[in-house]
């Protein structure tokens, strides 16, 4: 093999609270090269956020700020009507606040990702996504933030048009429409189980192959970044699997931020 | 007079918290010169924040970070045994939230006071007071943050011990004992009411004269900064009256940080 | 005057929360006849919530749950997208804890009505309709309890069908369109400010004549029941007023419920 | 073995929130004859109490309300200072929302447990202690409920005088100090650990036999039911043991209430 590619690898982490954990923030900081961390409006309390930026940078991995909607009681995955002044003035905070953390560690935010239900809004919702932006502006002292989302997403769009990096990204486990689109949950096809499956997709979108839609059509998806789900039982053993897979074909695992 | 002393007038600001409002956040930004800002565990919604910050710089008055424990229910007020790493962690993140509104503003954070119980708590609590000594460390990016409390207290001895600024302030409503400590507020005599007193008080504070404890002992106040409170009705006049009066005596008004 | 007719009057009460109050709860429990109390999920603290049954008990004063979304920031007044089963369980929960209080003063929560965003969603989404009426039933443990909201709403609708009482209200100081809705708070018009026009609307909608449409059509609105706003500064005012008006038009105030 | 006593087996259930799970609650309640179902302020969210509450009918296990501090944050682990007239509401709040899903599973809450920082504290804050009791009667529309605590605490003296029963509990796994209290967490041996240890020590307790304290001493700890915790790897399977090991001794496993 001689592809010389390099791809991103990025999970959601911090997604404890208080005295409950849900992902295994260590292990997948071993395997990822960018985490996504709660910054505690979805979860994500302060001591976390601390010890995870301590992580991450000792293992040289890129940290994020996994901005969501206040919603503690349903995990950031209830679409709320936020009207975009309020937004902007929250994704602000979640990345200043997480941002004393990158730095204490000697670091700092790399990019920004939304979470859960402000992500899927900010795919379509131009109000929202542009808001989202506006946040990330606020927060972005030194520079403009990268913001990681879906391909062709509205906050792709509005990332751009304010002069922010837009980072498209792909997922290993979820199934793509004909138009490049995700599955939506509701939808059988939505979440890949197959193992083997998994893995070639995986390979396919950070190699540039297309990957076959719910349909079959095949369909390039363009990512820069491949998000990897850290909140289920065996998620850090697949997390290693699609890295071994990865490196095995030729693909050099390095943080796009 | 040719007394050309200066002092400092802080407040807190930003109390109020979604639809619910409390302090008359533009009018005493129009007196003080240090805003003592809420961070959103006691009061302090993000967009509140965003909006005190603006009008802090376009006047010139001081940004601080008005710390708190996490409790909106009890606005700040209630003592709890929160363990040190975790509220050191709280204190960071609560700076670094506002700071991205200072930030964006023009500022930065200048100091930090807590708020509430925590500021009672941490003038004895010697754990309390180095954690929350430390959370401002942690913050503390560009270099060592003031940090604003009662003369004499842990805090305040915490802060000096770790590299800190220390400035103590004093209170332009509350009664002293005899050893400057202030009398407790489930005592008589805790808070003064007599606004001709308050008046005279806070120009004997500002220009290093003594003031009458509470039984009648004349004692030194060390204060370089005055507070006054901004959550009563007839607040603003008040302080815009310990404005006039301290002015009038020749005492320039001018942020510590 | 023989007009021998009698309605409800009933104001949103109990919005406060912690340090921060909102409605002057007492001053409005001596005009209401229905009071809609906060649960603890958009405002209403535990202490605040007992104070006012306790009021309400001793003025004869109907109390109604007035449940919402899980929003302290944004006063419920944000669409959210909860599931059906949490929401039915929400609700149950706001209705319990509310039923100590109104036991506890020697009377019961008499009725179910949604605030802000809930309110308006239920009045369409026929799930989040169905949901909320699933949690009065759940809560009615000593029988099905009446549910208050818009005439031919989705949640009036449900409530029907699974038994309970429905109960239209009126609206004293909004604008109705031509069809009998409300005017959307975007559009001008949807709120009268008008005080001559708010008095007659209110006495047209408690004795069953028409009113004018913000098109001039004469529209009759179905209205058990008279909502008004104790939010704003001059609503005790109003409020005295428009019972005033009501009285002395032979129209004799009476809880529904 | 002719003893013919029985006892009741306790445990800290629904200590989840939205997406975090900390309990086993469906095995535990497999186990268990008695269920601290959280209530919201320190774990349990709505539809969580909902489900526990139908298991707990299914298994005729009797329902009691863990009520706790308002700190998700902390888990309510950590002593505040809450006012007595709050602390009241709050605890009467907490048993209400949780009596709705007892009554709409056909039973009702059948005595109230406050939970970490606040049992703790209860148990010599006489203030406070009196608090819990009086939002137990509040709360307790039916009559008198019982409450469970520690043998000789402030809180059970409290219920006494104010007529509720008053039951004392043992701690299968925690250490006895010669007088009868239990060893700090903060000091050694104050956990059990040895497996056969805490057997045995179940079995005395509940047969009436002395206990070792952590001196050797024998004491005596008057318990009418026994704690078994519900949160570490493992605790089914402890709970299970424990359960067998009794009923080999001859002790019928009872609900108190």
């Amino acid at each position: 093999m001689a592809v010389t590619t390099t791809m991103d690898l990025n999970a959601d982490l911090a997604e404890g609270f208080g005295r409950w954990t849900l992902t295994d923030d260590a292990a997948l900081l071993d395997v990822v090269t960018s985490a996504n961390v709660a910054c505690g409006f979805h979860a994500g309390d302060a001591p976390t956020m601390r010890r995870v930026c301590d992580l991450a940078v000792e293992r040289g991995v890129s940290i994020g700020a996994h901005v969501a909607y206040r919603d503690l009681a349903g995990f950031g995955r209830r679409s709320m009507d936020v009207p975009a002044g309020d937004l902007a003035a929250e994704v602000a905070y979640q990345i200043g606040a997480l941002n004393v953390f990158a730095r204490a560690a000697g670091a700092r935010v790399a990019y920004v990702k939304p979470h859960g239900a402000l992500y899927n809004r900010a795919a379509w919702d131009v109000e929202q996504a542009v808001a989202v932006v506006e946040g990330v502006g606020l927060a972005g002292g030194g520079g403009p933030l990268p913001v990681l989302g879906q391909p062709g997403s509205a906050l792709l769009v509005a990332a751009e048009r304010a002069g922010h990096e837009s980072v498209p990204e792909g997922f290993t486990d979820r199934g793509y429409r004909a138009d490049g689109t995700l599955v939506p949950r509701s939808e059988a096809g939505a979440l890949l189980t197959d193992e083997k499956m998994i893995v070639a997709r995986t390979v396919a979108l950070a190699t540039g192959q297309p990957v076959p839609a719910a349909d079959g059509t095949p369909v390039r998806v363009d990512a820069r970044s491949l998000c990897v789900h850290g909140d289920s039982p065996g998620a850090v053993d697949r997390a290693v699997r699609l890295r071994e897979a990865l490196e095995a074909d030729g693909v050099a695992l390095r943080a796009f931020a």
